[in-house]
């Protein structure tokens, strides 16, 4: 038996945790969030600039890392810690979302057929290949393989598949053999409630080291999202983690949060920073505008990143224009910086009972208007 | 009067010469190599990137910069070291290059006409212009404006054009008033001994602060630049820094230093990182090459550089192939830093008047075989 990881200090009045995740390659402290990356590098930087954000832990994808380079390349090159050298926790998703998301598959009860290459041989990720493959990956956490639904998605097939996904994540949970790796369940059930508690109650009672809920990521909005996560979050165990995969915006985590979320990944701030858009203590910028042109502040003078410490808004904006790589690499730490910023906030507002005016706070900051150049 | 920035300190028996050249803003070894930051960025490289691979001076170029950003956005700035946030010396070139590769221009006494955009205004690079802008950067060194020749160029072409080239120099010297930047002088002369020779001495009656010789960068091959080196540089006067421009691989820095030559800047370093070719000390590698799949060496095992340090073949190779912007970074810092170390070598064996034998050491680990991934 592994340990629970997980480590409960203290609940806000408003019912957000303050915890922390005890791996063995770090301690991470919760509410937090994790930066992407995706092909085992979170995208345009390096391991050392993502660890300057503050990141204490990462997600890879192992629908992608099993394609390219395959995953048994990086178990022989010492795991994927070795192979990208982070040093710091690694959690690795199941690869369930990515060949659900493929247009052309097949899916029977064994797992999920798909052809990689156009005419190439025909690949078939299960409950057991998602573990083998997360063990030659050698992440600290690993996720279920479990059925995602599309959205919207009849009742009908939402509760056929919740059935489906609790005796994929038993086969999961039977395959799973490293021990120095945690495993976490995912919770489905689409947006019905009763299906959401179903799941969530099958998921339990296998008794994983930590719980996801999976399948509000994809853009269906902030209200749904705070239903499902109303629905579930209340009855998963007190003393295990809480994942909510893929979400989200600031506003998106300041919700969960508050309904008892400790965990979130999302490609958003790396994603929107390489598109030049830039969260501020003011609001969401969007650099190349015409307003920066000769702006000599930086992107947000509350930030104390390396980009804000050392580049205006009218060189970032200069370097977008002239299609400088190094603008996606200034911004992607800006974007993560500001992430883990806000978590470092929330996680403070926790610990001394005043979360929900922190959270008040910070939404007006969101929605504040952009700054004016000068 | 500007003192010399350039002082001679030893001189090899081979003809290579050990010197340095004492800037405001730092004291530059030579010989010396400059990265290429085109648009006030070295391309994927944060400053403190290039700074850690010994880069003591960068280039940056003035046509580029006055189309964009512009060169007076970049003066309100704080000047273009402020712009870009690199503290150390900046060399800009005249823009004279890149106007003269347009392939609509009109050329008259006055200066190049063009178009920036199709349509647009036409603009104008002139000798007083281009003074005008590189005081607006406020660069260490500036250019003078030259007439580039095409390549072949007949040599009553050639010859008339070294005439106005002096003419034009001659007013970049009237117009420069910036007594905190150096102005270098360049030689032209196409192919030509006589025109070669004729052009050094024009030049050199305006007493620049350093010369450079101009029109050997563009591929027309070694032994062309071994002879239009040995036909100038012998005539340059001996207390004032060379300058070799666009040049080049390792093996053309070798044969123009043994020449006399003093400072280089190329793409080359960057320019062949992005595309996953890398100089190692057992010849050039293709790191997207099948046989470093699962390579769990550094690049160049004698390389001290934050890439060989850190990553394996084997990562960078999946690097280029996921087409993740990191492959590009991680690998111009190597490339940038092979650059670096080739300087320092070359700078030690001048110094202890052994460069003849360590340009055939050089030049014999340069055409090894790229290293076989075990």
């Amino acid at each position: 038996m592994r340990p629970n990881p997980f480590q409960l200090k203290h609940q806000d009045p408003s019912g957000a945790r303050r915890g922390q995740l005890n791996l063995s390659r770090g301690t991470l402290q919760t509410p937090a969030f994790m930066p992407v990356g995706t092909a085992a590098a979170v995208k345009a930087l390096t391991p050392e600039q993502v660890e300057g954000t503050g990141a204490e832990l990462i997600l890879a994808n192992t629908y992608h890392l099993a394609l390219q380079p395959g995953h048994e390349l990086i178990r022989k090159m010492g795991g994927l810690h070795s192979f990208m050298a982070w040093k710091r926790p690694i959690l690795t998703d199941s690869g369930g979302f990515q060949v659900f998301s493929l247009p052309k598959k097949q899916v029977d009860e064994g797992g999920v057929t798909f052809e990689f290459q156009k005419g190439g041989t025909p690949m078939k990720l299960s409950p057991e290949t998602s573990m083998e493959i997360q063990e030659s990956l050698g992440s600290d956490i690993a996720m279920v393989f479990d059925e995602c639904l599309p959205f919207p998605c009849p009742y009908d097939q939402a509760a056929k598949s919740i059935d489906r996904t609790y005796r994929w994540e038993a086969r999961c949970q039977s395959a799973h053999q490293r021990e120095d790796q945690h495993l976490f369940g995912i919770v489905q059930g689409s947006v019905y409630e009763d299906l959401r508690v179903r799941s969530a109650e099958q998921i339990m009672s296998l008794d994983f080291d930590g719980y996801a809920i999976g399948g509000v990521s994809v853009g269906e909005g902030l209200d749904l999202l705070k239903k499902v996560v109303n629905w579930t979050a209340p009855i998963l165990p007190r003393d295990r983690a809480r994942y909510l995969m893929g979400v989200g915006l600031p506003e998106d985590i300041l919700e969960s949060v508050e309904r008892g979320i400790d965990m979130f990944d999302c490609v958003i701030p790396t994603r929107y920073a390489r598109g030049g858009t830039l969260f501020t203590s003011r609001g969401r910028i969007r650099i190349e505008h015409r307003r920066y042109r000769r702006d000599q502040y930086p992107i947000d003078h509350t930030c104390d990143c390396s980009t804000c410490r050392t580049f205006s808004r009218g060189y970032l904006r200069h370097l977008f224009q002239a299609k400088e790589i190094l603008g996606q690499v200034l911004c992607s730490i800006h974007n993560l910086r500001f992430y883990q910023r806000l978590m470092a906030r929330i996680r403070e507002a926790i610990e001394q009972d005043r979360f929900a005016e922190t959270k008040r706070q910070i939404l007006e900051e969101l929605s504040a208007h952009a700054p004016s150049a000068r």
